[in-house]
Parts: C-alpha cells; structure tokens; sequence
C-alpha cells in the first residue's frame, strides 16, 4: 500500500508541493538514496570486521570508529528512503531485509579486507571520492540529502585523511610494506571506474540538481589520488577494462557471504521489539 | 632488564619519591593494574565482536561504542602498567603478547556473548560493580589511577543506564525475551562472587589507599541489580556456590578462542612500523 506523496509530506509538517513527484521521480530518488546507504553499509561492516584484529590496539579503535561513522551515515540515508517509498520501511528493513540483488552499492566497497594495506587503500579511493561527492551534493535541490551531506563531508575528510596517512606510511615504508600497497592498489583499481557511473535515474536527479554529475567529480578525485599516491611512492595504475555492476545488483560472491553474518541475527529475530 | 623507578619518575617530571616502592609493590601494582585492563579489553573484544550482527542498526552502533568505551579504558591501563614495570613494554605488548594464562581478567567478561540477552545481562552485571568501582578509585592514592578512574566512571554511568534499559525491556518483555533473560542470568550469576574476591598483593594496595576494598563496593552493587531486576521482573538467583580463578590465570576455554582471534593479526606483525 503506498502512501500518497502529499500526505506524507503533511505527516512530516511540510507544505504539500505545488508539483508532488511522479511514481517514477519518486522510485529514482529512492534507488538512489538506497544506493548511497549500501555502499556506507556495506563498506562500514567491512571495517568493523577489523576488530578486535587490527595491528595496533590504537588502529583497532580508529577502524571501529571508521566504520561507526559510515553505519550512521547509512542509517540516516535508509531511514529517508523509507520515507520517500513511503510503504513503512524503516532502517533496518532497508539494511537487513532486502534479497542480495536488491543491494546496488559499489563493487569496490564488498571486497574483502585484505591486509592492513588493502582496507586502508580502498578506503582511500572511496573516501577521497564520497567526500568531494557529499560536499558538492551539500547544495542538493534536495533538503535532506543536503543535511546528511552537511554532516557525512566532514566524517569523511577524517576518512580521507586517515587513509592517505596509512598509504603514504606503508608505501613509503619497508619494502614489505610497499609491496603490499602497490599490489592492493593494482588489485582494487579496477573497480573504480563504477565511482563515476550513472544510472538513468540518477542521471535524471542529477539533472534536477538532486544528485550530483559524478563525472565533475573525477578531476578533483584524480589530483588527491595522485598526491597521495606521489607521495605514498606508488604508481598509479595504467588505465584498464573496469569491473562494473554492483549497481544493478550484480554482485561478487563475497557480498552474500557479508550479508549472510549481518543478516542472520536480524532474520533470526525478525521485527523483534527487543 | 630493570629501569629504577627513581628514573622512571624523573623522565615523567613527577618528584622523586622519598620512599620509592619497593619490587614486591611496584609488581603488586602492576598486576592490579593489567587485571583491571585485562577485563576491560576481554569484554571490549566481546562486544566488538557484535559488529554487524546487532539486532538493529542502532543497537550495532551502540554495541560498538560499548566496546570501545572498555578497550580505550585497557589502553590507559596497559600503557600506566608498562610504564609501572619500567621494562619497555607498552600496550600492545601488554596487550597482545602475553600468554593466557598471564591474562588475569575475571570469568565473567570472557563469557561468551550468547544471545542478545545474555549480552545485555554480562554488560549489567559488570557494569553496575565498574561504575561504583571507578567511583571509589577516583579519591586513589595513585593519581594516574584516580585519573584514569575519572574517565572511565562517566563511561560506566552510561553503560548501566544502557545495559539496565535493556535488561528491563528484555525481563518485562515477550515470554521469550522474558525467558533468555532469566536464563542468562542464572547462568552468568556464578561468575558475580569474584567480582569481590581480592588477591593478596590487591589487598595490600588497598591497605595503603591505592586500591578500593571490593567488599565495600558490595551494598551499592546489591542495590543497583536488585532494582533493575525488580523492574524487569526477573528473580534474583539464590545464592550459590561460585566460580572463580580468572584473577590468578585460571580461565575457561573461551578466552583461548577470543585471544587467538585477537592476537592472530599482531603477532604475524611483530613490531611492525606499520
């Protein structure tokens, strides 16, 4: 049963609008709010599966901190789309009870951590991306995507930060250490092409001014990737064939077995009240 | 290899002292110490290892930031007892590379998470003696341990209130979450009576006001479970004979299996720079 455009928006104490979003507006915007949450989701359970094993006791903390902000940052984006879809989805229906092809974030954030070297490298290449997304996506024509884009800009410059720290220490390092680096980075560039793909609905959003152009983002993402990677020692990798399809749900095996550990409690319990 | 701790107290700007422990207090006080840190880290493992596995996205955030509250506590501690020994082991050391049978955690923190219930009802158990623990240790002799006592009572507050909230919802609840409840409780409450039990060199520090006496912690922690148990509904289990030799090394199987998993990652980096 889907609930009216207007009156939800009654419900949550707006003005109703002048021109309510047509049923494929409205399927677009949730597709892609969705598609922002997965990618949070997913990449923040892949590092808090770095506790309690990180190398250092203080990193452990810094990786569980990582991942805390990026769960939250999905919780808030479910938590909209839900409303945008308006048939009584809350968060963790979104998170926890959806099939795997339902899942459309980006392939580069399901992949298994690796090494130490290899979490902190994907976290770069996503993080030097989502944070030059959300802040331009802070002027979106839409007013909530631009409050979650106030608050996620400034957790993942952290991010950025952070990661371009570890790259840096570990590509400029022992021999070992950049081996490891440079071998991740090889391993992982070919997903990310899919950083700067759109689908037709996004692609309409964008042009709205709800969503952003992610091919305006590339020059600004190239120049940090680039000084990182100058300064990590690294090469940046030949131009390549790029893995795609995370965002249509085609996805590697290792997104089931993700969501088979997080998943398993929530359907043990499902709709619990505790 | 052995730095006097006329030495150690210089480096750290501190007055030397006209009376410097001798070895049988310094190493009494470094053991109160690891044992403390060893409880926090144990249970800050457990609870980390929620990650992803949470009933709802928000109880996952709020697991995690459980754990970290306890595994930042360990790291003021490690780091304080490393420098007590005065043999160049710092946290991670202390930490990581010790063998189990060094850990002197209580039984109770290693208890595996079980259920949900299980979880909430460990957390409450322990909490509700930390918080009034910290509380008295913060009027300590020793002014790093009074300061870090200052820290960690706020974290404590917040862990009963969570922990209390939950073991209320769950006892008052469903018949099942009633039953799970109930269950765990009389399941972990064998593993209560060591919260109050005392070593030799334990008491000692108490004597001279650097440690609390545990049994004075005992009226209040009666009062705080009775409370909660009453609101949940949940019957306070008869007295009963108690486990007991976490203090001295002597541990149940689970803390191998927490501490290979833990220390899996360190150890095959061993002093690694990175």
């Amino acid at each position: 049963m889907t609930v009216a455009p207007k009156a939800r928006r009654a419900k949550r104490g707006a003005k109703p609008d002048a021109n309510p979003p047509t049923e494929p507006e409205r399927a677009a915007l949730f597709n892609f709010v969705v598609s922002l949450a997965d990618d949070a989701l997913v990449l923040g359970h892949r590092l808090s599966e770095w506790s309690g094993r990180g190398p250092m006791l203080e990193e452990d903390i810094a990786l569980s901190n990582l991942g805390l902000d990026l769960i939250g940052q999905a919780r808030l984006l479910y938590a909209y789309a839900g409303e945008v879809e308006g048939k009584g989805r809350g968060e963790d229906d979104l998170a926890y009870l959806r099939d795997e092809f339902a899942y459309a974030n980006l392939l580069l954030v399901e992949q298994p951590n690796g090494d130490f070297a290899a979490t902190m490298v994907r976290q770069l290449l996503y993080a030097a991306f989502m944070h030059l997304y959300w802040q331009a996506l802070q002027t979106s024509a839409d007013a909530r995507l631009a409050e979650i884009a106030g608050k996620a800009v400034k957790e993942m410059a952290y991010h950025v930060r952070h990661a371009a720290e570890w790259v840096i220490r570990l590509g400029d390092g022992t021999d070992d250490s950049h081996a490891r680096a440079a071998a991740a980075l090889e391993e992982l560039w070919t997903y990310t092409g899919e950083l700067f793909e759109m689908e037709e609905g996004e692609r309409a959003l964008a042009q709205t001014g709800v969503a952003v152009d992610r091919a305006t983002i590339r020059p600004a993402w190239d120049a940090t990737v680039d000084r990182v990677l100058a300064e990590a020692t690294l090469q940046r990798p030949a131009e390549r064939w790029m893995q795609s399809g995370g965002r249509s749900g085609r996805h590697s095996e290792h997104l089931g077995h993700l969501l088979a550990e997080m998943q398993v409690l929530h359907r043990a319990h499902p709709g619990a009240t505790w």
